[in-house]
């Protein structure tokens, strides 16, 4: 597709990850809006972009707006956004299309499924990005700015995107807890959460390769209550693990631990 | 170290990736035995060992004996040695180190902390080896044997050994299990897990960099009561995964979404 020039309302992790991809990839990141002065600058120095805090000061020759604000923001932010010939896509996994109707003729999502820090490198191209559009003659548009910087773009409709980011949910944030209360059972016993990196790392991997219901193994899937009970025993006087304890293992073995 | 002769009892994951690794260290893996007579035969003949399925036939010139066999067979096959001068240590991160005594002078533990399966490679040199000996004077024998495949070998007592195990349970088992919700949620609504995996794969690799806690995000850590509500919504209709949704949701945020 030609170059398109690009303005961004938003400068935490997706814009910090999607901005500087997007240049790499031949556009022009002209405009960084974000209420944070010095975010936005950052940012902007980074794909040598003007950087500004108001969104009434878009600039009028963007071809897209991308707006990488967090759930709670984005209609807030939407309500600013001066009616514009640009095509207007906001990067949300939880909210509907209809959240941008009214802010431009031509408006959808591109949302990239994925985990973003600012201090962690991200291979773009491994990252899935969902799009929509409320001009289905325009998906193409979106489609082709998808597949400059990533190779798995699809066409989701809201009601699937939300579906994705429910399972997100619990692949990454409930699994991250998971983490922390392994980190948090080991420190208080000072044992080292570095030990685990290796097997996390390699519960990952597998199911890259095999269905979880094929990778899943431990004792409460053997049904091996000697263990089970071991493990009980061993967090007995923490009852907010005991409870986390028993009820994946219920969900896995399917009968009752206690 | 010299090289030594090496038996195993069992044949599954474990067995499958340490007899090869210490093949590959120099080491002559000089029997397999199994109850299983196909895997005894199929693992001898990919490190050069003779195969048996009669523990009472363990071989006397063997320096050590490895257990490699399911937690809950472990006492069962433990009965069956015969005394022998040879060291023999069990690969379970559950049992105590007591479960050996009276099988030889010297007997102890190694256990390999990661999620074995026949048909994925591991590094070995990776996996964390933790090793305990009835006499401590010995303890570097095993030390030594552990140096030869693993970087991260280390004194465990069988107590701490089992905190690793329960922490493993977290962050595989419990993962995994996850990983397997996500999935059935997903092919219930006609949708791709394969998008899921390039955020299982950052998940994981974002806690080798961050703990766990710099590394958690999402709708319940921000208190974001409309996008928890769309995805208790979506999955209003089922209820077992609704009940695991408010569970995790209410440990990461510490107030109750119902």
């Amino acid at each position: 597709m030609n170059a398109l020039k690009i303005a961004f309302i938003g400068s935490g992790n997706v814009a910090w990850h999607l901005a500087p991809a997007l240049d790499g990839a031949g556009h022009s990141i002209i405009q960084i809006i974000s209420r944070t002065k010095e975010n936005a600058q950052k940012l902007a120095a980074k794909v040598g972009a003007d950087s500004d805090t108001l969104i009434t000061n878009l600039l009028p020759e963007a071809d897209i707006c991308i707006i990488a604000v967090s759930d709670g923001n984005l209609a807030e932010v939407v309500r600013q956004i001066p009616y514009n010939r640009c095509t207007v896509v906001h990067t949300c996994g939880s909210q509907s299309i209809e959240v941008l109707k009214g802010c431009s003729e031509n408006y959808g999502i591109f949302y990239p499924l994925q985990t973003f820090s600012k201090n962690r490198a991200v291979n773009m191209f491994e990252v899935p990005i969902m799009i929509e559009c409320n001009d289905p003659n325009k998906l193409d548009f979106l489609r082709k700015l998808g597949d400059s910087i990533s190779n798995k773009v699809f066409y989701a409709n809201s009601h699937e995107r939300l579906q994705y980011h429910f399972s997100a949910v619990l692949v990454n944030n409930f699994v991250n807890r998971l983490f922390f209360e392994a980190e948090t059972f080991l420190s208080e016993n000072n044992l080292d959460f570095n030990v685990l990196k290796p097997i996390i790392v390699e519960t990952a991997k597998k199911v890259l390769e095999l269905s979880p219901q094929d990778a899943q193994t431990g004792p409460a899937l053997r049904g091996d209550k000697i263990t089970l009970e071991k493990h009980r025993q061993l967090i007995a006087n923490n009852a907010p693990l005991l409870e986390l304890y028993d009820f994946l293992t219920n969900r896995i073995s399917n009968y009752s631990v206690r």
